[in-house]
């Protein structure tokens, strides 16, 4: 372990500043002059890696890149004990969309870091080692694949995905080792469960629920169970002119009545935190003078629980077989994608929550993740848990993506007071 | 007049024979050889026009082609007296669409020319003179007007479209010229009005209603009143996972309770013919994770009264307002294109009905067209009538547009006999 001056004891204003100075650093670290676009394996993120390497030694933590690009900062525990050999993992991913925001993935990086910091500055002595990880493949948008490295440090990583291409047909392996990586270390690098304490990750909310209820911070219970869906309608093609309203077989009022049927069903699945979207739509041929003869949508459902969201699935299907009949046309829902719950250990959310309703002073409020996040990979290690940071009008994966310099603070105390909290839960032998 | 031999008396299947033939003889004239294209003021549009104007001679009539490349095939009256002076004109188009069937427009001409032949096999003598007219822009493809050559024998020719050009760039101006045609001659070429009894046209009817009916053929009241609309509706985008249901404003749920509202406006307008057809929709950004934040839709609504499209439209106009203020959508509603109605003259669609129930031997049915016809010129000239014949499954636009060869047979049949029955009206001095 590198032995680093302490930054020192900061209120929480500072703590803010210093995260937005840090914000500031990353954000220009980008294929693009002009917008933050920093892709898995590429130049930009090696160099931002390395400027988060450096901070991490600056914090005390001993630095490492993994075989897949992941940063991993480790902190030996304090004293020797009961779960002296167990280590917290801090995390979240330092890769971005195309042009991006500067929040999304960076802030929940920074922020374990200056958790670290202020511990150490704090004299907080832990009984349990902790590694603070900056994963590089969270996004997803180079590779058709995703959670790539936080796969592999959950020790899931399918091996196949290897051999996906790039848009320039450079494979994830040619990628890996070129960045200095190592396809055939991946296996190796993944965490032993027992090992594991649990895995924390601070994340901007990307939704408006937080700034809305006018909370910093929020708790999430679960990533939610996704689905996605391609909805084909086909009917009969007419004249617009010739065809009279009650000869046709038009497959975009048959669509239409179908979208507006996934709209109530998902409201009146809001204690299921139920969510449906009709994002894209095709309808053919197009022209203004003919009757669609085909319309295809695509459907995205998540939801708090599998069953929740398998169940309006269902009834949505059931409403298209119907609308099938009365129209006479033909509809055919096929399953693209489906994702399980990644539910959140109640021992790390009730933590959090201690943390969180200390630090903002107001209990926590719990909501759902309706994105994904590395979480999905951690959970398959062990416990995970998840605080949410407000952002300004839910905006994210936009230029326009913002948080404020006292929520950042805020989060930082919280993420350490949940710290804390493990700390004294682990000495109480829980 | 050149004196050529009567073809003799023929059956009515004997006719649809001939009908048959001739639209074989047209449908092989095409810009591709596997297609039928022929769009005005091309080499196949003259090859067909020469062809046609073959035909009228053998028939007896007097055949040349005007200004705008229309063939004009005139017979004299019989007799002079009282209507000896006025011209009873015969229309329809020989260009296409792209890819299109061989009966749209084509048959209307064919027929026209054949009524001619059995009027003078059967020694029919007329009070009044007659002229089959084979328009060159119908279908207003090539350039961005149409009904060009019926503008153009109406009157009603705005000389400034000389000047529009086809997507090569040639003028329609140049193109007149390159035809043989004389853009300086148009307005000579108009008929004079107190000279025209009338105008009459047979068409396919593009549309189900006959097939459905089980009746080769019906009288048209009228050329469907028609506006096209822009519906434009702004919401705001967001994370498909991370908005809930009820903080959404999504521009697509919002259209799709529009388009069902037009619908629905439509079918209570069934005893004005109302139709009402969205076409093309574009939905943005169209990613399947993103709240749509903006639709736009193409409107359709052809009615048999102006004032029953009217009405529509505004009931729409402020359904939209009100979908505006619940979803806290924009809505802008913009009107692209507005004709009013081109009604049959009574005079004339008794004489069919007369003609056309005499042959089929059943009460004529009427209908509204829906799409548009040279008449829509015509009508302001003087006095216009219309004839639908049955076409398989209303396919129209389509390489598999068709009639059969009997109901052809019943077309010519039925224009023979509304022609004699305007001949008893004008002797009997109605």
């Amino acid at each position: 372990m590198t032995i680093v001056p302490a930054i020192g004891r900061l209120t929480t204003r500072q703590i803010g500043e210093r995260a937005q100075a840090m914000i500031d650093a990353l954000s220009v670290i980008s294929a693009d002059e002009d917008a933050l676009t920093r892709l898995y394996l590429t130049p930009e993120h090696r160099h931002a890696a390395e400027m988060v390497s450096g901070w991490m030694e600056a914090a005390g933590l001993s630095a490492r890149m993994d075989a897949a690009g992941t940063v991993r900062g480790a902190m030996p525990p304090a004293a020797t004990g009961r779960n002296s050999n167990k280590v917290l993992l801090i995390g979240s991913h330092i890769d971005t969309v195309i042009d991006a925001g500067r929040f999304d993935g960076n802030l929940g990086v920074i922020v374990g870091i200056l958790a670290v910091e202020q511990l150490r500055a704090r004299g907080i002595a832990l009984p349990f080692g902790l590694e603070v990880l900056a994963f590089g493949d969270e996004e997803g948008v180079r590779f058709p694949v995703t959670l790539t490295s936080s796969a592999v440090a959950a020790g899931v990583f399918d091996t196949k995905a290897l051999d996906v291409a790039d848009e320039k047909g450079v494979t994830l392996r040619e990628a890996l080792i070129a960045f200095g990586g190592d396809p055939e270390r991946l296996r190796q690098e993944a965490y032993q469960r027992p090992a594991v304490l649990g895995y924390l990750e601070v994340h901007i909310e990307q939704g408006p629920v937080l700034e809305r209820a006018g909370e910093p911070l929020g708790v999430v219970t679960a990533i939610a169970s996704q689905s996605r869906h391609r909805i084909r309608i086909r009917g009969e093609a007419g004249h617009a002119g010739t065809v009279p309203m009650e000869m046709r077989h038009d497959a975009l009022m048959a669509a239409a009545e179908i979208m507006l049927m996934v709209e109530a069903i998902a409201r009146k699945g809001k204690k299921h935190a139920l969510v449906a979207t009709v994002g894209h739509v095709e309808v053919m041929p197009g022209a203004s003078n003919v009757i669609p003869a085909d319309v295809r949508f695509s459907l995205d459902v998540r939801a708090a629980t599998d069953e929740a969201r398998k169940a309006a699935v269902e009834e949505i299907t059931l409403f298209a077989r119907k609308i099938d009949k009365r129209r006479h046309v033909v509809v055919g829902v096929e399953t693209m994608m489906e994702k399980g719950v990644a539910t959140c250990a109640p021992r790390l959310t009730k933590a959090i929550a201690a943390g969180v309703g200390a630090v903002q002073g107001k209990p926590a409020r719990s909501l759902m993740s309706g994105a994904g996040h590395d979480g999905q990979s951690m959970v398959q290690l062990g416990d995970f848990g998840m605080i949410f940071v407000r952002c300004r009008a839910g905006i994210s994966h936009n230029p326009n993506e913002w948080v404020s310099i006292d929520d950042m603070g805020v989060a930082v105390e919280a993420l350490v007071a949940t710290i804390e909290e493990l700390g004294r839960q682990e000495r109480a032998g829980r």
